[in-house]
């Protein structure tokens, strides 16, 4: 429990032996963060030890565990991740397995019962399986250590080759490793000292297109993170285009909500010819705001968080960018605060489309229920938040924005999930999740 | 983890809603002590969660894990709380449960599995099963709430009529709850709300003798519990009582080490007809001994632990008692204390025999090579400590001394394990712990 | 702050270099447990830093610290320890110090200043001063590091000769020290790693009489501490057979609430040739109560506290010894719980006077109106806690319990302070504290 | 100790009462931060208490500090606020104080006997009282709170009007309040629930120039906090078009590294008309690193807390600013990490000058062996650190800088301390200082 840096320390680090491992970070949701569902999750097995860490999140948990616990099978969490491992620990009824467990088999049958969504490494002894679902839903890549010194250091602290998989790409370069290539939807690699090998690709059910989450692109991933070939702050920067192009406004100047929206501005910028200035300075010491809070109290809030750099909004028209809006409650005083510093419009342009439809898929959004966007049409909200005007990208334009730069563009195998925009789930949803 | 007084509180307390639970201490032996062997151990089955506490030690829990992880099941700690409630989770093959869980039937399938030794309980929904080994190794006593005021108080705090189970009956009192009887050895007794019924007896293997183990009344139990009928505190002394029979000194006090061996002490007392003064005085606020251990460094802790009343000791022969002998590292630094306070001797007399063998039961004995009497006969531990002499009680005479006021000596019913003493392990000790 | 086998280790041991120091423990009450009271208290002179500890309390702490004030000195805390410094920082204003300061001329006009009630220990450099109030209010002793080895141990881990002084000599054998004799009531020790020797006997105002604290006796110290040439443990003893002179009863045996009452109780079984025996046990786990108190659940914490010995008491009256009473809320459970226990009768005799008024001299003693000694009288108190009957020892006979055993009974050299037992306060009361 | 949002909750702030009250937080610079350090300081004298903080650092702190010792006051502490609060407890010896103390005359001695460098806030009872040193080295400033309401809510959870100072600007919007104006050098600021006035202003030795610390446009200050009328953002800004001015180079984009150099980075595109792009994307959730340094660690290091976006930098010449270099540890391995994204060229320009002498007066810099400016010249750094070229801002363009939007260039009343740059101290190193 807890961040990285106060959990290791020199000598923790030292004790750690052997030639290979896993780990895991979460990004902390209130309720969920209890011990229990910490990862790796070891577990015992007739064959040793196997430890399990994922990315995702079981769309049909619920069915998942009552196969589980009818087979007499008893879980100590809710978490997805024992449920994956009491899966794992029981052999597919036809296999012989004389010579040891026969993991690909059981990470197969696994697969079957669960469709997403999930990326997932499993290791057991001297390998590590990594494995993506077969929506593609949640993205995994590979990387490779290389013995080259970075800098003009002296070559030998410097560890031999080796092999790595992540979520994102961007941590890659802190270790010094180097970007190969995506596990594909579907693909088990099997990971050794020596190198990966593809075992086997499980296939989606019925077809459908692949369903990347494309809120890693707008939202989730790290700007220098690579997903499919592209670079995520260059598809940030396309979306801002794309919405100079569909939702233009005269102005003196583009800016952002810090740091969030900075790369779609300087997009929106490159597109519209405005130039870009900053109008939001961030203070990084924010902590939480004290006594219950009124609207007056939100204000100094965000007063709080941000300062306006009077310098360059007074009397100025202002565009104003962010990636998206999900409750809606800090855009206003954040309006508020560039209008007090002389802003003579303030534009709001949001780089995504509308948030209107939960998340099943390991993805914390909130209820429909407190989603602006379910509650207030887009001038509505113009006018509820103090805005001059109000708008969004469109899907199509975002979509647009992803696909732009990309050589590769069959829908087969770079479909996107949209469900949280569209409310088209991958798949269709399983019935416990009815709404 | 950690002491109940610093894990609850008032607030807490208030929290915990409903009227039926369960909960344990453990006396916490170094390494084991990890959050995941926490009890209760609760886990969710097919038929809801069932909660899971026990005192004692699985001796076949080896074997039976195999018996687990072959049927499918993962294991994520090396507890025993984890193994039975697995056990617990799979229903027998041939029961059929359409009308929920047969809970005394999983029970008695995993009593069969393992002999023992355990007290055991079992909560689910609004029932809580107790059981008891077939062998009785461990105690286990009921006690019955009662709602009378204990002093001169208003009646309206007075909770409503409970029942409760413990180990030791020491603790009924201070919840205002009166002894009732013991969990017979093999009994599966069921708890609800409105009282308590004997649902099964499940028998030892060969009627083989009842193992009840001899050293809770040697030193494990606090003196105000009540086994078998008769209070520890009594066999304690009856045990001094025994000692001065067996190994009489001429001497002008009888003393102890406090406050293990006072009890005894007082038996030697009341037996020798010498009289009882005290001789060490017990410094409550000990901590731990800095630095590297030497001899001159015991001594000095042996110091810190204890002071010596020379006024009871100057120019005396001082007969002192202690419960027992297990490494013997203390009882020398204690003798030189002694002398130097001007004992003019002293008689070193323990009320249990030499304690030569391990325990596989729930019982924290060093290995036979730490056990100070594999090493030296009683003579030459004299020698060893500085002692004029010592003595320690038979196994006869500690036998004798847990007998001899009870009414009740049928032997199946009231054998005793002395494993610890003698090496003749209840049921023979399995294959995987022979050494 | 906290217990010291919590703040120091082998690492932070090891980490003192030197051939000097001086530490503080306190008996922690309350409101007082701040880090800013922690001791030693170390304050930055012209000459240097100066280390101060005390045991004790400034009975004209108020007055003292307006003289400091309006000397333009801004005080930090409200602690004892702070005033003493800034007391000892300014140098008599007659004395000349071209040669460094005169420590013994700053702590005898100190000492003028405030007559009692303190032990402190005052280190600067290479020198330590021990000093005791001129009444002698507070203990304090001298003990001698000896390089002998304590056991068959290698000689090379002992230490040279060394100094030590302490409040109670208990602690002298635990560190290989040998008790010296006691630092006189007024006298100025200087400590060097030498030797010692005594720079100055502070005169007592107007030849009054020395006034030890006779609690110390009583209560405050360990059982093997030596004061005024005699043990502790004798006095308390010494104190059981006064008792038993005074207030006789027709009994079948003595018992003590433990392990306070006990020497007393053997003292009062020795006279009366009652026998001795243990009638409660003492659970040595027992946190807080939890809930709001009640009668009964005052009752249920007695109960956690103590178990009774029913095996002991059964048809038995009963003498309980107990040390003192202050607020009287345990002892009337205690007598229930031995009365539930089987005991036929309970005569309540308390090893010392009735305690009446506040202590302002370092004793935690709670108001007068809190005091049951200034509520009830004997009888009242004996039909209030439900005792057969109920009897204190008198003062006359606490003195000459403390005296009858020594060689100097010269009441210059060797009065008591019994100012919360008489309201006689030696000195008299400063006006701050009239009542 | 610790951070502000994990010291206060909801509970504690409502048991704050009354109408007034002081607060401090300090950059935490290693070995500085203990308990004993915190402010305020709370101090006893005759007249109540006093509470004081303060934000630089004395000078001549060491002979101050005589001064109070050889008074024949303790300090119990090294630092300065104790120090301060001593000077403050001691009446000045002329002065009959018959009706409370005058804190305005002892201010004024302190102030005369400490020059710089201090910005300090004294509370007693029902006043406070503020104080800027006479050069005016440290900032502070004075704001209103007003009670209107600042968003759409109800009024009445709006405070009364107040007073608050502050050493910067930037915290008034959150807490409701408008910057009114600074708070003179030399000036004693009286502030009482109604209001403020000035008491005195105390002349700054021979009348020399005023010395307001240059780093703070330069480092310190947050970009939205205004000085002198102006806003730092805009000073940054400013830096950076002088920069351009100064030190031109062909380039395609501008950048800087986040964000301590994105103001001027944004000033240098401007002037120069080189576009703006971001290259660098931060990392929030950086810890320590790991095991001990060595180059190819620093490099990891670097990587781990910035990613290159090879979209903006591939095939491209950039001009990269950052606002100071101090050690020089970290560009090094920048331009590396901006190589291997694909930047042809690398041209560093930073936004000051050359760091080179220590400051006494409130600055954490590090020793003039650590800064690299005392080791290499620009040339060899741009060398050294793998830069095709590297500036620095002069000290005169920085200047121009501050004081080209100022209506008011008086040198009197608008000095800058620039020692840390040229070596010039304000009024002269103490004689403990020189080096």
């Amino acid at each position: 429990m807890g961040m990285i840096s106060n959990l290791f320390n020199d000598d923790s680090i030292k004790k750690l032996k052997g030639n290979l491992g896993i780990g895991h970070t979460r990004y902390s949701t209130s309720a969920a963060s209890e011990v229990v569902n910490c990862q790796p999750f070891v577990v015992h097995t007739a064959h040793g030890a196997v430890a399990i860490a994922h990315n995702g999140e079981l769309i049909n948990c619920e069915s998942l565990r009552r196969v589980v616990l009818e087979r007499g099978v008893g879980l100590s969490t809710h978490s997805d991740s024992e449920l994956i491992a009491q899966c794992l620990c029981c052999a597919p009824e036809d296999a012989s397995e004389h010579d040891g467990p026969d993991w690909p088999a059981r990470i197969r049958q696994f697969m079957t019962l669960a469709p997403l969504s999930y990326s997932l490494v499993v290791m057991h002894k001297d390998k590590i399986y990594a494995v993506r679902d077969s929506y593609g839903n949640r993205p995994l890549c590979i990387g490779k250590i290389v013995p080259i010194t970075l800098g003009p250091g002296k070559p030998e602290d410097a560890p031999a080759e080796g092999w790595v998989v992540s979520s994102e790409s961007c941590g890659f370069l802190s270790i010094g490793a180097r970007y190969v290539r995506e596990v594909e939807p579907g693909e088990i690699v099997e990971m050794t000292r020596n190198g990966f090998r593809t075992v086997d690709i499980v296939e989606r059910p019925d077809y459908k297109k692949m369903a990347f989450c494309i809120f890693e692109y707008v939202y989730f991933a790290r700007s220098d993170t690579t997903f499919e070939g592209q670079m995520v702050y260059s598809v940030r920067l396309q979306c801002g285009m794309q919405l100079a192009i569909e939702s233009p406004i005269e102005a003196d100047i583009v800016s952002s909500v810090p740091e969030s929206g900075t790369a779609a501005a300087h997009g929106y910028a490159r597109e519209s010819g405005i130039p870009f200035a900053e109008v939001l300075c961030k203070n990084r010491y924010v902590g939480r705001t004290f006594i219950q809070p009124s609207t007056r109290l939100r204000q100094l809030g965000v007063a709080k968080k941000f300062g306006a750099l009077s310098v360059n909004c007074e009397g100025k028209r202002v565009v104003l960018i962010d990636d998206s809006i999900v409750r809606g409650n800090t855009i206003g005083p954040i309006i508020k605060l560039l209008r007090d510093a002389g802003a003579k419009e303030v534009h709001v342009r949001i780089a995504s489309p509308p948030l209107k439809y939960p998340c099943y898929m390991g993805i914390n959004i909130p209820t429909r229920e407190e989603l602006i966007a379910n509650k207030l049409e887009p001038d509505e909200l113009a006018n509820h938040v103090g805005a001059d005007s109000l708008k969004y990208l469109s899907v199509d334009g975002l979509i647009t924005a992803v696909e732009i730069n990309k050589a590769n563009t069959n829908p087969i195998k770079a479909g996107y999930c949209t469900a949280c925009l569209t409310g088209e789930y991958p798949g269709g949803l399983p019935e416990e999740l009815s709404w």
